[in-house]
């Protein structure tokens, strides 16, 4: 059962369903793939609809889970307060009834009870909710749901109110002794200062474990560096912390991808694990490759920290780190001299231009590919299959004869039919082994494509500020001194900048040149093999 | 500007377009195939309609033709009747401006004044009207106009008002001295006698000719059998008194499949010409392969007449004909032993089971064919035409970006964007090259199959009226020496369908063998190009 969340209208004829807001409908099959789930209304009709217009009721499933651990619960304490958990039980059944947020409460007030670890309770839901307002990694744009742009941290300090690059550009004297972030000038411009040794992990190993004497279930990763070798466990919520860090210290100057959260869906719990972890090693290889956030403290304490101390010290380390915000700046050094203010700005408008172009151009490619999906994966195989049927049912037609001879004729129909229900299957299979990473890559790149205007506001900020630099200093808002310093650091940011588009472009050159590869491959393949069993079919009948 | 018949209601999604009887709609494309035309309505919208439901109404390019006819006309007799003429040619155009009869009744006025042969006015419009109830040789069976069953006369004699086989059963003594027509017993059966030769012709070469001083135009093709290898010439109004001629002399024992009248479409006269011909080649072949219409005077005379002289007098001698309808079954001998009239009916029945199935079965894949037909010509390419755009338009985003170095990735990409393109283009034509066949073949099936109920209908006439024989001698309407003559005349009813049933089934697995093939061959070819094409894509991708 699945509540609609918006009105959407079928486009008719491409197995789509007309919803309303506030219908109940049934799910039928969530593993349609491409954003879709095909659901049934009340009147029986059966047809596809975009999964973040349904909120999936998963309260069903979570009652009877949730009466387990109650059960397992209550036989723990059984000899002290039997009573008192039956009660809980009948409550907690009633309330499930309810709706999810009472159960909620109610944990609450029995771990608090049991005296559970405080900062436990707030996650647990990271890891097992889903489903619900998903978009295939947000190929559907319809519901406006999804905002994918980073939110930088800008007014952390109370000092600052008027957030913005001030803080950086007019800073009394950069920090000294810390992590330097230096750019060299390479053979496309400026560049970060890459590792040796590319850093990479892996993402594995998703075992579901409960805590809080059962009452609640998470899902932990291992991640193993290429570096260590050795697995560190990760909850969902680990990331997300990650995540956050990441932001709140490099989004000024580098875009920081959303984690996968609330984009995956699936029709089973493993469904979505594997399609959960998938995106996890996604983000986290893109993060890997980047030599600035892959170099950073913060991350590696993420991947490489020895012990729960350990993790919780490095924890407690990065939350206090106030080097955040557009004060990543003051950690970067170019080697090279400061570029003009009108380059600065030139440079700053041709990346604006071309992410805007780019983001177009990906979220074009994604809603022809989520077409194509619905296509290959609803109408074309039902077609093959009618095909299919069309041959055999002919064929058989044909056996009822009772004329002589013409077994070879009819047999030969009879396989063409099922090669054509093979074509079907194969057709419907397809989008999942070249569309499916085809689509993934180019939603990971609308997610970063998503961040570059919060990062070249940034940036634009800083350059309008200068630009008043004259105006300041005759209101003795700012020394003159202050005002060179301003035009030397906004060329650290551009120069920030050009380093992060270059690590992007090249980035982007071997993403899209190896999911291009891997899509022909496969589609390749495909024809060759739907040639080559027709080419059996064929020479099933006898040349006359 | 056409006319819409009937309503019709838009599956949406594909492409299609909801009218309304009595509705007006321009005809955008009538080439698109597969029993469509595109058409726009008065709110400008577009969208595909059945072609049986509309009709073209051509008297906008009538009426300039007719204007043209006339001033030639009035030129060649301008010095006799001037003015005349010129009255008449305003009249004409007036009479056009209200409608086609009236036209029609202007032209016989006009052709009595000048004295034609009178045998040559009702024709002209069969060969140049066209294109307004068509359905794909039949594949739309939306409106339920086109019924393709023969109608066999058996009222032609006055004193057998009560028509039916009785004239045959009953007839006083089979006529003597005229052609035989000679049932063997084959290995699969009763079999015609089939000649060692195979009888087949060529019908090509169409010519625009004028008559009555430039007034009508008509197509006369060329003929060439081949016995003789000489042409004759025909017009589509001599296949149609061939085709009559068949059915008043056969279409009891044979099912006689009607001419491709109306059933021709096309964007252009040449086009609509062309297609005309390849019908009409396809019922001369399917005629030509049958033994005993083969081989009748009539069909013989229509192939190889020596003058219009020999045609005339062999066109007057066939409509004499008096051995018609049931009487057919006279002329035939079978050289088996007189059949148990349980057996006849049993024999009845089971070719009646199976010609009533095998028509479903070929609407059934007429259906599918045609769903199929439209989706690759109307979403399906539009949908590569937009994958290979959003690569490409991907591309020239990528080549804004300046970074250096990205030429082999953004031509590889524009090259594989074209190639979509390409696949694009492929997937609309390639249902002409294969589907098309595939289509033909079923719908000259269908015509076929659709004779059939008449056919045996004669003979479930007959056996009802032996089974009534005894009653019959009871009541003194027929003598005791009658029934026995019926019985066994209605074994040799039974031989001749047998024999016909066989010769169907013979030629079925042969066309269906034949066509199979050529579609599986095309559909290889088509999806081997399609790989071929993607491999080259895929090869400029440079590997890392």
């Amino acid at each position: 059962m699945a509540q609609v969340l918006y009105d959407f209208t079928a486009e008719p004829g491409n197995n789509e369903l007309t919803v309303r807001e506030g219908e109940t409908v049934t799910i039928t099959n969530q593993g349609v793939g491409g954003g879709w789930i095909e659901a049934q209304n009340s009147r029986g009709e059966v047809g596809l609809v975009p999964e973040d217009y349904i909120e999936v009721r998963e309260w069903l499933g979570v009652l009877s889970m949730e009466l387990a651990s109650f059960t397992l619960y209550i036989k723990r304490f059984e000899t002290r307060w039997s009573i008192a958990c039956s009660l809980i039980s009948v409550l907690g059944f009633l309330c499930c009834m309810v709706s999810l947020p009472c159960i909620w409460l109610l944990r609450v007030c029995v771990c608090v009870w049991v005296g559970a670890e405080e900062d436990e309770w707030d996650d647990e839901w990271d890891d097992v909710k889903s489903n619900s307002e998903s978009g295939d990694g947000g190929a559907i744009q319809r519901g406006g749901a999804t905002g994918s742009s980073m939110k930088i941290s800008l007014n952390k300090f109370p000092g600052f109110s008027k957030s913005g690059p001030e803080l950086f550009l007019l800073c009394k004297q950069p920090p000294k002794g810390k992590e330097k972030i230096t750019i060299y000038m390479g053979e496309v411009g400026p560049v970060w200062s890459y590792p040796e040794a590319q850093l990479d992990c892996v993402v594995a190993d998703p075992k579901k474990g409960t805590k809080m004497y059962g009452l609640k279930s998470y899902i932990e990763y291992h991640v193993i560096p290429n570096t260590t070798n050795r697995p560190v466990n990760h909850r969902y919520k680990h990331f997300d912390w990650l995540y956050e860090r990441l932001l709140d210290k490099f989004g000024s100057a580098i875009p920081i991808p959303s984690l996968p959260d609330k984009q995956v869906t699936g029709r089973f719990e493993e469904e979505f694990i594997k399609m959960r972890m998938e995106r996890l090693q996604g983000w986290m290889t893109r993060m890997c490759r980047h030599p600035v956030v892959s170099n950073s403290d913060v991350f590696q304490l993420f991947l490489t920290y020895k012990d729960e101390k350990d993790w919780k010290t490095g924890k407690r380390k990065a939350e206090k780190d106030e080097d955040v915000g557009v004060m990543i700046f003051s950690s970067i050094e170019a080697e090279a001299p400061d570029l003009d203010p009108i380059e600065v700005e030139q440079k700053c408008d041709q990346f604006s231009r071309f992410t805007k172009a780019m983001d177009d151009g990906v979220k074009d490619l994604l809603t022809v590919g989520q077409e194509h999906w619905k296509r290959c994966t609803g109408p074309l195989p039902k077609e093959y299959q009618r095909i299919g049927k069309a041959f055999q049912n002919l064929s058989s037609v044909f056996t009822s004869s009772g004329y002589q001879g013409e077994a070879t004729l009819t047999d030969a129909m009879t396989s063409a039919g099922k090669t054509y229900e093979e074509i079907a299957q194969m057709v419907a299979e397809q989008p999942r082994k070249d569309l499916h990473f085809l689509m993934e890559n180019n939603n990971e790149y609308k997610g970063l494509l998503g961040c570059f205007p919060d990062t070249i506001g940034v940036h634009k900020a800083a350059i309008e500020k200068v630009k008043e630099g004259d105006r300041l200093v005759a209101a003795s808002k700012i020394t003159p001194q202050d005002k060179v310093t301003m035009a030397k650091r906004v060329s650290t940011m551009s120069y920030a900048l050009q380093a992060e588009m270059n690590h992007f472009h090249s980035n982007r050159i071997y993403d899209y040149n190896r999911v291009m590869q891997l899509y022909l491959e496969e589609q390749v393949k495909f024809y060759e093999t739907i040639a080559e069993k027709l080419k059996q079919a064929h020479s099933q009948f006898t040349t006359m």
